[in-house]
């Protein structure tokens, strides 16, 4: 069901932004406003919300029942077969609204979310022009204020992180594949009450560990290698996120040295949650300390990038958000080093604005360097 | 690397289609076509194809090293980074390849496909705009005539598919749960050497088999019910995708009668498939049959779609696809009759067109209804 607070905070956004209306695709968006989550097809499917508060669903035929039930008959249904093509109940729906008619000047503005395909949207301007708008960010203000409730499940989503993380420490050794940690992983979230990923775990190795994104897990571990760690789960479907990065056998001084500036960086981050600090601040904070090292340009992305329902939403740590950080946003704070060839070393903790602007932070396993073996 | 038979098909494809350009985002396409698998983020990335072959990849910094090694050095590579954003490389790569400076009658016609997000083609339009065309098909002339290569794996795909609904059969029972029938589902393809999943396995009993993309997986099975089983791998990339309905106890006499018309219509439409016949006509010869039994209000959807690398792509079996069969072409044939709050039945088989127009079907465990216990 749609959530009637969310829905009447949404409409107020949407009057603030001068926006007639929002459009979600099948996204966290929909799931945090109606707990709406639709299966992913090429078929076009979500949600209208204009600023009036009235809404209008789109509904392929096939997904019927399902997307009845879950917005209950409150919401009008614009429903749609293969042979027809959606163009049709979206224009329907859209008129319902009161969305049609406009031009030039008084052409309504509609923003859509991140959920909506390009493709779609080619298709959805030829049935009914409007003044697009990107609406990936439109729900943020709400979002990115965590509940008491939220914060709650991100706390319990990041405990269980840190013991399967803990779990790991004690797993890795030279022999093994980065696929027979990649399992054990699996293994120990369900072990430890884990409702799902957030995103299939990254365990790279050696070289591989120069790619933030590593995507393989063929490699043999071998001593002498650093082991990145990214792993995070789901807990009422609120996501974990963190990076370890463990030594295999003892490390040599520019093994230290990289792990010590990294380290240094990641606690500057933290540090700089502070009250009135920006998203900027935070990823100035701790690039600095890596620019200031020599290693600038081996740190190759942003600080952070919030953290709730989606695994990288707002706010972002990155240079030119000056926004002020508030109570209840809930990001990454991640800094690292790749070298290209030879290996990446990233630590990354989770945290949470408290009350008084500080950082709470959601992952508690050790940020010291482990030696395996 | 790219295929750079592919490539030069891709651009007589464009010159044919008036197109200036193709923009693939990450998709079945760009694996298609480069074997480019990529991380799915909100970070723009992909490849621009122009008419004349020349190409330019959107890197994000991040995935420098990956996409890279992925695409060779002969491609032209606009990098960008987090806080750069990536409408300077746009903007860049697009005036390299001569794709800008137009306007009106002269503006360049650029297809982008079903791996971009409407709220990066709006970003994009405010960078540099064209006249913009729904490309998700462009690559569908070439990718829906599969090779013997093709062929192959996706006819192992559907030996390994057969298997494990052979096995099923023989574990589904009243009293366990649609989660119990899954997990071992998964266990059952990776006995058989499945290298994924082409989608998640729909197990979907007693009045969850209405919906045919049944997403819960709490119900228990009990004796009477329908249970819709539909699932599929990949072998060697390629998606196998099969349907069966059994029966839990003795059917009932309605429920043989509309397992009956299922079954009638799926054959009906695998029969269709004759030399000059189009993807409409096998819709029509399946629904035809459901239709004479008075069942049409409660068929919901296409009677098929295209099967590859992509679990749906073209030729799609609908109402108004009048293209018609080529050899090469491979798709499902998936009738069914779903009674909300009921029950539903779908039988599914993909078949292969032969050179001489005929089905070859990839399936073949048996499509009689099985009454379990």
């Amino acid at each position: 069901m749609i959530n009637r607070d969310r829905l009447d905070r949404l409409a107020g956004e949407l009057s603030e932004l001068k926006l007639d209306a929002l459009f979600m695709g099948p996204s966290t968006d929909l799931e945090y406003l109606a707990d709406l989550k639709l299966f992913e097809d090429e078929r076009v499917k979500g949600l209208m919300v204009a600023r009036t508060g009235k809404c209008f669903a789109m509904v392929p035929l096939l997904y019927r029942e399902e997307m009845t039930a879950a917005l209950g008959d409150a919401v009008s249904r614009k429903v749609w077969s293969d042979h027809e093509g959606f163009t049709g109940a979206w224009a329907a729906g859209c008129r319902e609204l009161g969305l049609t008619g406009g031009s030039g000047a008084s052409m309504k503005r509609i923003a859509i979310n991140d959920g909506v395909r390009a493709v779609d949207l080619i298709e959805m301007r030829a049935a009914v022009d409007f003044e697009w708008v990107n609406g990936a960010e439109t729900l943020s203000p709400l979002r990115r204020r965590k509940d008491e409730t939220e914060l709650g499940y991100l706390r319990t989503s990041g405990e269980i992180a840190d013991n399967v993380v803990e779990g790991i420490s004690k797993f890795i050794r030279a022999g093994i594949t980065e696929k027979d940690v990649q399992d054990e992983i699996l293994r120990l979230y369900a072990e430890n009450g884990a409702e799902g990923l957030s995103f299939s775990p990254i365990v790279a190795s050696g070289p591989g560990g120069s790619m933030p994104h590593y995507t393989r897990s063929d490699r043999v571990l071998r001593s002498g290698d650093f082991v990145v760690v990214d792993t995070g789960c789901r807990y009422h479907g609120y996501c974990s996120d963190m990076t370890r990065t463990f030594c295999l056998g003892e490390p040599d001084d520019e093994q230290r040295k990289i792990y010590g500036i990294v380290l240094e960086a990641q606690r500057a981050g933290e540090a700089a949650v502070r009250p009135g600090a920006t998203g900027q601040d935070i990823d100035r904070a701790a690039r600095r300390v890596i620019d200031g090292a020599g290693y600038g340009k081996y740190f190759l992305n942003r600080v952070g990038h919030g953290v709730g329902i989606a695994i990288h939403e707002s706010p972002y740590m990155i240079e030119g958000n000056t926004a002020p950080l508030e109570p209840g946003n809930v990001f990454s704070v991640e800094p690292g080093i790749y070298i290209e060839g030879k290996y990446g070393v990233r630590i990354e903790n989770l945290v949470a604005v408290r009350e008084d602007g500080t950082a709470e932070p959601l992952n508690k396993f050790t940020r010291e360097l482990i030696a395996i073996g």
